[in-house]
């Protein structure tokens, strides 16, 4: 046996690092608690160059108070941040590279931010880690990514640091949980700060895991990114819906789902209160739902479709509506709903049948990709939600329904629905050659393409054309040939052979609408339950609040 | 427009009907506090027939006070339970079935208790909902196994329910927000109730999640299921050893991983301070894990191998050893440990480069599972380390490495290495014809066989013999070919063409250990850095305290 231990080592090295920065700061705070004007002081105490720090952009909630104070430090006291971050949404994220205080960053996505990242990334002025979807990013945080910083977002705290997270407790604890148990330092802003634990509406971070909160200059920034207004779903988009409904939902049987946010998820959930009641089917799909509090599945709601949702998120004007249906979403003690993404990409992963969403690209293979050119956009969940989880051994119904034999060796699968319309506009065809996501790949030497969905996940292709049933496909070429019947009239769509289009139909592996017991002709915007935000408002009795810029009345 | 509201709808169901049973209760409890002797009468209750309830028998830790107590309930008054619980471990878990108090279950693992479990459903005494693996059982809960109550376990507690849960956190998290945010009552029992939230070492759980505490009987129950005594290391153990860290680790340069249990990763975790030294991979391989506080990673800890750990659980005898390694383990400001098992879980399969373990049986094609005819074992979390996720977008130089091909449309791969003797005995080959799982699928008419792992998961198959590198298979029948070149005398390895063996050595598809440049004369248990438990509680400066059956001086 040899013992080689370097005796003199000291093991508690991050501790009393931690000890030191904050002991430092004893002169600029009241105990747990940072006056709201010495942030950029405390800060520049406690932040040192190098740091890895998380920074609670997720997809919805921003730490902005914390963000905007981070771009008034001295880049001559700290500088060359490791910034890790879910969500890059504010132009001050992207200021602190700009102004040299942060160097690297990993990342989930960047919705407005990306073309600036792209800029930023030639200017040499920032580099890339990795781009990961959420949960990979959270799952970083305690292998390789641990942070010495958390700047994080809270409704309300006490004077001890414990946190009200409010509906929109998100990324939060995933967040927290890393820093705060490898010595990190935790930092939450607050819209609120109350005396004593029991004026909190309930706990939802404990005042242990906290090291500093301070009271924000304003409430933290929150955006509606789950509404969709009813009255710009098309009727091609009803009609999409009701195929989608009658083709892969009843048909496999489809107990438990995430939609993907657009007009076309949209169409379905307010479509089951009225072509999904008439087909019989309330009570038997849909019943369990994994998704942001969409204001379009009020209806479904209303009329008993859904009998549990749990959120990543919440979504503003949704709060009332939520605290007043505990049946149906998770709520604490005290009413308001308690979200989590960590927790909901996991539900949504290993629980559901069913992921459905839309895209902007598809290749012929079925690939597919949201990324245009220069734009370093990120990936979100997407592809968490959109793929066949591996990992999984229970089955259902409808994943069962995916085997593709009776091999006791085969595996049942997740449905994986892309739905799209052929075009994006006039000039644009969804169906491409190449996805733009390879240039991308090009241009900036990454080892593979920024690929949203990849086509050995996807189980069916839905157009406005039809649905193509590709999970039967036994060989590329067929798989090939099935998105190519659904392809309408782009390029991909018209080099179809009409011979073998037809055989494909008379064989079950692609449906249009007439196939299906579907006329065009019935879809119509009359079939939705709801044709506007104020008809949502109603469905709710008055609970949902629809945000200023959703309201025409 | 339609708006079919019932308005008379209760949108409060599960809540009141939480009010009604605790204000039933009331008598009983003092607060929060449910006095030790009242348990059997609390649960009469709390407790309705038909109830969904989650047992915390995890991994390590039991619930076992509230298990018993569960067992000494009416079953005249509490009867047709549905029992959710990641592990079945105690016998009084089925003796509720037993005795008609449960009839329901869905699980994950259990190891001594899968005969039982195969006989119950025999007798029609106990129907399977679904075998799980831990986290697609957690996400369950967030979907359509919502739970109505929920039986936990944590080392203290105040009176008003905050709770510290130890280094055994484990699978508290997951099992407890499911329950507390949705009108679920959550009982936790506690080795100890201090008056005031300060005299706790730190808050895991916040009251606000938990309606009661009790005092158990005596402390939970908890087990040491990863310590390994070096002293049953053997020589082809250490030869695979060498193998994998040399063939494998240093080859693809795999930077953070997971051990599966066993002699075969305890010998890897050995001779990382000796054979991996002496190689100069100190500080290039092996450098962040997730996995269980294995006392064999002591030496590679205190010799500067390790930069990260975080865990599944805990393991017993480690705590001072974990508590004194802040560096390395995640700890709270108390000083313990953070376990988790489902960031874990989600950290071992988004954030590692790769997963080794062993199992009993592999096929022909490298399919495998640890399943035996009548034994309802379960998954527990072998299934999602062992499995390449589909929606990881990051990569690693270790991923990378698995890619297939130059195009940018192709992914890398999680590194998957099953390491396993050839013959379990003298007389059980590991590898098979037909794994056992398929048998037992064929007698409780399972609609797919519980394999563990899947052959298209697995990268390599390290055997005595060597390494087949079968992420390079350009076939099935090249895979089988390289599977068959390291099966050693058994059936299938005696099936193999010495032509064929010798090119797919020569192509570097296959690899010995004289091609990997390593005697099987030097692979002496004189390599160990440890080769007794004594010699670990040595090299942990006397920080690690084995338990008494690890105990041998």
């Amino acid at each position: 046996m040899q013992t080689n231990t370097d005796s003199g080592h000291n093991w508690f090295s991050r501790r009393q690092n931690k000890e030191r920065r904050m002991s430092d700061l004893s002169h600029l705070v009241d105990g747990s608690i940072i006056p709201t004007e010495n942030i950029v002081a405390a800060m520049e105490q406690l932040i040192k160059p190098g740091d890895k720090v998380v920074l609670e952009g997720n997809n919805q909630k921003q730490a902005d108070f914390l963000s905007r104070s981070l771009a008034k430090v001295s880049p001559d006291k700290i500088n060359n941040l490791h910034m890790i971050m879910p969500s890059i949404s504010r132009s001050e994220h992207l200021d602190l590279f700009e102004m040299g205080i942060a160097r690297k960053l990993d990342f989930s996505f960047s919705g407005p931010q990306s073309l600036r990242i792209g800029q930023l990334m030639e200017d040499g002025l920032l580099e890339v880690g990795a781009i990961h979807t959420y949960i990979e990013l959270y799952a970083r945080l305690y292998v390789d990514l641990n942070p010495n910083i958390a700047l994080l977002a809270g409704f309300k705290a006490d004077r001890l640091g414990n946190i009200y997270t409010g509906p929109s407790t998100e990324d939060t604890p995933a967040l927290v949980e890393a820093a705060a148990f490898r010595d990190g330092i935790v930092i939450f802003q607050v819209n609120e700060i109350v005396d004593d634990v029991s004026d909190l509406p309930r706990v939802d971070i404990p005042a242990s895991w906290v090291d500093y909160i301070v009271l924000a200059d304003q409430p933290f920034f929150i955006e509606p990114l789950f509404t969709r207004d009813p009255r710009l779903i098309t009727p091609l988009q009803v009609l999409m819906g009701m195929m989608a409904i009658k083709g892969i939902y009843a048909k496999h049987q489809v107990q438990s789902l995430n939609h993907g946010i657009g007009f076309n998820t949209a169409a379905i959930e307010l479509l089951l209160p009225t072509y999904g009641e008439s087909l019989g089917l309330k009570g038997k799909i849909c019943r369990h739902w994994t998704l942001n509090p969409h204001p379009t599945l009020i209806p479904a709601i209303e009329t008993g479709w859904v009998e549990s949702v749990h959120c990543f998120g919440t979504e503003l004007g949704m709060e009332d509506y939520i605290a007043n249906r505990p049946d149906v979403f998770f709520t604490g003690k005290d009413g308001s709903m308690r979200s989590n993404r960590a927790f909901c990409q996991l539900a949504g992963q290993y629980a559901v049948d069913m992921f459905i969403g839309s895209t902007l690209q598809v290749d012929g293979d079925g690939n597919s990709s949201t990324v245009t050119r220069g734009r370093l956009a990120g990936f979100g969940g997407a592809p968490n939600m959109g793929h066949d989880p591996g990992g999984r051994r229970h089955s259902s119904p409808a994943w069962l329904d995916m085997k593709p034999d009776d091999s006791l060796l085969s595996k049942g699968r997740k449905l994986v629905v892309q739905m799209v319309e052929t075009y994006q506009d006039s000039n644009k065809s969804t169906f491409v050659e190449e996805l733009d996501a390879l240039a991308m790949a090009r241009d900036y030497k990454m080892p593979l393409a920024p690929v949203m969905i990849y086509a050995s996940d996807v189980t069916h292709v839905l157009t406005e054309e039809g649905i193509a049933y590709v999970y039967k496909a036994e060989s590329l070429e067929q798989r090939r040939a099935m998105i190519a019947a659904v392809a309408g009239v782009t390029p991909l769509g018209l080099s179809q052979n009409p011979e073998v289009t037809a055989q494909l139909r008379r064989d079950g592996l692609v449906a249009y609408p007439e196939d299906l017991g579907i006329r065009r002709s019935d879809a119509s915007r009359d079939l939705l339950a709801a044709s506007s935000i104020s008809d949502l408002e109603t469905w709710s009795n008055g609970l949902y609040k629809p945000p200023a810029k959703f309201r025409s009345w």
